[in-house]
């Protein structure tokens, strides 16, 4: 009875408990972070409603030098993130920062290739969203593994990524802002199916568990994925409509062509001398 | 005698020959570094005098997108500082590390808190100023204390460097234009402190030294504190004394209204092309 | 026979092979990074030819701020390239780490420093050259020598470097607009025969290989400096050369007036809201 308190709620609350019983292989929180954050982003969009102007108005990044330089950042910061999960300074670690590498950088030049063949032009900007697609793809697989792995999940997102961006901007005009959906959450279901292919020895991998076949270990990935998509989607629907209820989602649209920075923060982005 | 060289002056003349034999604890420098430096900020800003037009213009940065570009780079930086004072990759770096985050990330949380509930708008300048104050003050203890010690060190930074800052600012009208004395300074003497009690074992610390109780520790911080206090403030003097005999310290009124960047490095932030 | 395949002409092409039989010493990628970047770019410019309106128009960074952000990137990001050559975290890329410090260190300030004395004021654009040219020196001797040496690779950097790119640029008048040749090239050539000099464990270096002298080494240096400088001028010459016929390798006037972000890539660096 003393385990059935807290500490037992907050672990079953977050998943920990089932995802290590299942077997499900998520090396640094593919399905935790990337596919939980990409249904919420897609939920909280829906709910929210698009920006005043989308989707006829174009909304570019104001400062492309500030998105190249938050990107690099984000790439190497990554390292530390999927490397870090190997709890230890070692040749695994190493690997992993390896496996990393790879998988941003194939996102990337995938995104790129795809962007110049269809509009003629590729593009700083989706150059860069190809990484992220990279890196939140490779993400569950980083640790399990070796760097064929890394390039092929990494290409498959910058290709599978550009695509559904594409499908819910244009075709959906849903207004999920910075592609958190079709970059993180397609992106992390994608990695996470793929976890269980190349994961295997045979491609290069750690290796799956005694005993467990690829069909196997990408039935049970899947079956962690939907089960995350469920919980994740009813439970940013359940805080969204608590907030919606208590505080109100939006501002109004006065105060959304003035800005946010300048209604609730009182502060502007630069200030003239 | 052959002890008695220049290394011994040295030695003697950087303090930590008397901080060690104190037994002061300071974990990656926060009396050498945050409590000297926040010293010497205010004692420079009392001989240079207020910039022109302090305080009745306001002096706003100029670009928050550099602001918190930077603040990231310094959060991300402070963990080599601070878990790099481990001088080893293990789990010792890696408990710092934590405990730097959370001191950090407490420390902004409070700032924003207090700023929200006295101004009625949270603003990103005060949250990432709230940030640096948690990492100044974590900056002693982080090696020693648990993520408890981190947690309530960076939530007083957050509270008592605000509030330095104000008084600083508003109440002396004291012209430290990045608020260094009371973030670090203060910031700095505030983690001193607590480092003494959050050491404790029963507080998730590493433990004093055999037969030392909060009180003596707490004690003998205090007295490296205000050594340091008036070693800083008469040296930065001293200092400054001479420079602005020989160089003098401040250029004419004319140059700052012109600015330094042109004056003394005909060099632009910005140059239209 | 089975050796002779892809792999070994690889090898070859690459140099490895020939590098590591001659007994040249490149810990980080002096030799094979930086002489092959600056020569390879020197020809670039020659071939290409100069931007319209150099030198008779200046054209400065356009924004400095990104200058600064950059280098300071740059900086920390060189940390893990020189002392992840060490290939585990241990003392050899803590000393690895530290010599690259000083060699950026006073790489910068011997830059300020002639910049200073030379034209009246030092400016943040030379203090940042100076840097890069001391880690591009240092890159090669990074984790053979010990502090002392480190000290004066940077500062020679800084000497050689500079005198190299005022040569370059206003005698010569060849447009390699980011001084990639004096930078690299030279600080590469310059760090790569030091290297043989301060890896001597009479200068607090890790030694030299048993029965080597500093004038064998520093005469190998040579002679794998012409090698790969022979080498990558022809490679260069032949790949421009190549590309120019297939691709072109310039825009037409008009369009470079109006700049490639808008011409190639369809997109501006800022964008009013």
């Amino acid at each position: 009875m003393a385990n059935f308190g807290l500490h037992t709620v907050c672990h079953w609350l977050w998943g920990g408990g089932w995802l290590a019983k299942l077997g499900a292989m998520d090396f640094a929180g593919g399905i935790v972070i990337h596919v939980n954050a990409g249904v919420a982003a897609l939920v909280s969009a829906l709910v929210m409603g698009n920006r005043k102007g989308f989707p006829t108005t174009a909304m570019p990044p104001h400062n492309m030098t500030m998105v190249v330089t938050g990107a690099g950042m984000l790439w190497v910061g990554w390292f530390g993130f999927n490397a870090g999960s190997a709890l230890t300074a070692d040749g695994h670690a190493g690997m992993t920062m390896l496996v990393t590498h790879i998988g941003a950088a194939s996102g990337s030049l995938m995104w790129m290739i795809i962007e110049w063949r269809r509009f003629g032009k590729p593009s700083v900007l989706g150059i860069v969203t190809g990484m992220v697609a990279g890196l939140g793809t490779i993400t569950p697989a980083s640790g399990y593994v070796g760097p064929l792995g890394g390039l092929v999940i990494g290409a498959t997102a910058g290709c599978i990524c550009f695509y559904a961006t594409q499908y819910v901007k244009r075709t959906l005009k849903i207004d999920d802002s910075l592609d958190v959906f079709p970059v993180h959450g397609i992106g992390g279901i994608t990695g996470s199916l793929l976890t269980g292919v190349f994961a295997a020895k045979s491609l290069g991998g750690l290796g799956l568990a005694d005993g467990v076949s690829v069909i196997h270990q990408v039935s049970v990935q899947a079956l962690a994925i939907v089960v995350t998509i469920i919980w994740s989607a009813g439970m940013s629907l359940l805080i969204l409509k608590v907030l919606e209820n208590r505080l109100g989602l939006r501002v109004s649209a006065d105060e959304e062509v003035q800005g946010l920075d300048v209604v609730l923060h009182e502060e502007t982005g630069y200030v003239d001398l």
